[in-house]
């Protein structure tokens, strides 16, 4: 009888629901073949997933019968294919060592898959459980959901593709900047922590982290010296490399006052910034922004765009404004997707004048604040 | 007070659907700019909404409040984004003829879109709704599906991008074949044709039909000497161009009698080949079926698929065999898309040897038969 080295049996949905979870670390395209592959190990009774494109790798641990401890690596794409057709019984795993191929049955149906040795397999250093910053998943979901976006996603300057994270006291805040805009969102902790923690983390791994956490916790850990950072959650857990560099300190940037203080409805600003976006985005992308003040009623902005191309369009939003009006230019998706995060029925939109960065606020919520630079009226 | 040439007031969701079913008819990178827009006219007391690439075109009619007759034509996919992005509500629209564009009202919201003068528009001949031939919209549909992915998307051959329509006394029937596989299927009228009609109507067309064919009746009319054909709906309308030349008479190349006869599960064969192709598709694309028959239990069908990168798949499923059994394969993509379109719970596969056309057929129903050529063993 031939020699089996891994040998399990996992529930295909199982299987299948870790697949998807994984595959978004695979580098399909890489002149490293291994990396396209996904590793499956036994590990302390259960079933290890793991994919990895070097700067980014997901785990994910499965419940399952462990008949042979053991490992393999093969192609992800197509084995999450294959998996997607079998039906929802028991999948038998087992591996050839001679041949390197995962045996795959299940019903009447038998596949042989041609993989690589789990040896080849970029390792997975071990963190240390005990330590780091324990998070409610939902919240840090929406903190990302809320910074990540401001990031830049140019080559040319790797910190700019990064969110920077600093914990510090019992307070956690991310930023994150592309040279136009800076989104900045604070929350506190439960419980205060012991050393200070200050790391820019690649903005594709934190939307990552976002897209496959579930609920319940997360535990974030910077282990010292090894320029990661790794997030575990419940049989799930997502490692990233951190950026290296100085993080623009962008604090000095933010104004310290404004002059003008508009508060409007965010559904209302959103709808007519979305309609002047499908005249802007064929012509220079702006969107320009009048605040109007009344003596008989209350004020009102004018949401407009032109395009030589398409033509023109102009929305009015009743608003509740305080202070000098102004007449201001903004990159219309840039303040469309400001807007997007944006929880709260009304915001505030705070402003100096036509050439100094402005800043969008959720109405009685500080935690968050999304600074903009103005285009140039022209 | 600028001078109007239409003038119309329409619902938000209307105009919505409208221009999601004449759009697919849309050229937008068509050297003919106007062939990347929409038309709207006002047509007896109704909104009419057209596009045409010149090969397909489609026409809607919407209920509307006409307070102007006129016309123009605007960018479509512009046009529909902006209509997506207002809220459900009334929306009027109407055409400044001097600056040759369509000014769009909704709630505060004012959009003024540059078009392009009606004039310029292809027009879409009248056609004499009293003749042409009554079908089921259920029914066509059916039989597009069922036999419209056969045809050939090469342009090499013309006639084999189309699909051969023949009525004749009270029976139509569509063909397919791109010289591998022949799709057929007939019909029975509810009354029969004065004139017999033969004509091929371009694949694409057809399954366009099939998509925006809503329930009731379609009337497909052939008017005399225009190389055209018309599909009426309620409220809805797609002209084709027809297909010059001579389909080949695929009836002399189908085998007149078939040795074995073997009856599956159409849903368990199908789910067998979709493995097979898993494998087979980053190899040589074949999947083999080995008939198999015992003396003490019923027979089987062992589906497989071997690929030098990927491994091996091998299925069982039970059938009942009548006659010599046989190794036999085919393109496992072919093999596929011939099972999906199979709607009764069993099928039977004829076959004569593994060099001859073999043959699928739905069992209880003789109107369907799909006949694909076996690939070499190797």
């Amino acid at each position: 009888m031939e020699r089996v080295i891994m040998k399990v049996t996992v529930s295909q949905q199982h299987l299948a629901h870790g697949l998807g979870l994984v595959s978004r670390a695979v580098a399909p395209r890489s002149t490293l073949p291994v990396l396209g592959n996904v590793l499956l190990a036994t590990d302390e009774g259960r079933l290890r997933l793991a994919a990895t494109n070097l700067e980014l790798g997901i785990s994910c641990w499965l419940g399952a019968q462990i008949q042979e401890e053991g490992s393999i690596t093969v192609p992800a794409r197509l084995f999450a294919d294959l998996i997607g057709t079998l039906p929802n019984e028991m999948i038998h795993l087992a591996v050839n060592p001679r041949s390197m191929a995962l045996s795959v049955k299940c019903g009447s149906s038998s596949t042989e898959l041609k993989g690589i040795d789990a040896a080849e397999f970029p390792p997975v250093p071990a963190v240390d459980s005990d330590h780091g910053v324990l998070l409610p998943v939902a919240d840090f979901k929406e903190m990302i959901q809320q910074v990540a976006f401001a990031a830049s996603t140019e080559e040319a300057r790797p910190v700019l593709q990064g969110v920077q994270m600093v914990i510090s006291g019992d307070e956690i805040s991310l930023a994150a900047t592309d040279g136009f805009r800076i989104s900045v969102r604070q929350m506190r902790l439960s419980e205060p922590v012991a050393q200070p923690i200050s790391v820019i983390i690649p903005a594709r791994a934190l939307q990552e982290l976002a897209r496959i956490a579930q609920e319940g916790e997360v535990r974030l850990i910077v282990p010292p010296g090894r320029g990661q950072v790794v997030f575990q959650m419940e049989n799930l857990q997502l490692t990233s490399q951190l950026i290296d560099g100085n993080f623009p300190d962008y604090k000095v940037i933010l104004p310290r006052s404004y002059k003008t203080h508009t508060i409007v409805s965010t559904e209302a600003l959103l709808k007519a910034v979305k309609q002047a976006e499908i005249i802007a985005r064929m012509g220079n992308g702006v969107v320009r922004l009048h605040l109007q003040k009344f003596d008989d009623r209350p004020g009102q902005i004018e949401i407009s765009a032109q395009s030589e191309e398409t033509g023109a369009n102009e929305s009015l939003v009743d608003a509740n404004i305080e202070g000098p009006t102004l007449a201001i230019a903004f990159n219309v998706k840039f303040l469309r997707e400001a807007l997007e995060v944006i929880k709260t029925p009304n915001l505030v939109l705070q402003t100096n004048d036509n050439r100094s960065p402005a800043r969008l606020q959720p109405v009685g919520d500080e935690s968050f604040q999304h600074v903009i630079m103005p285009m140039h009226l022209g």
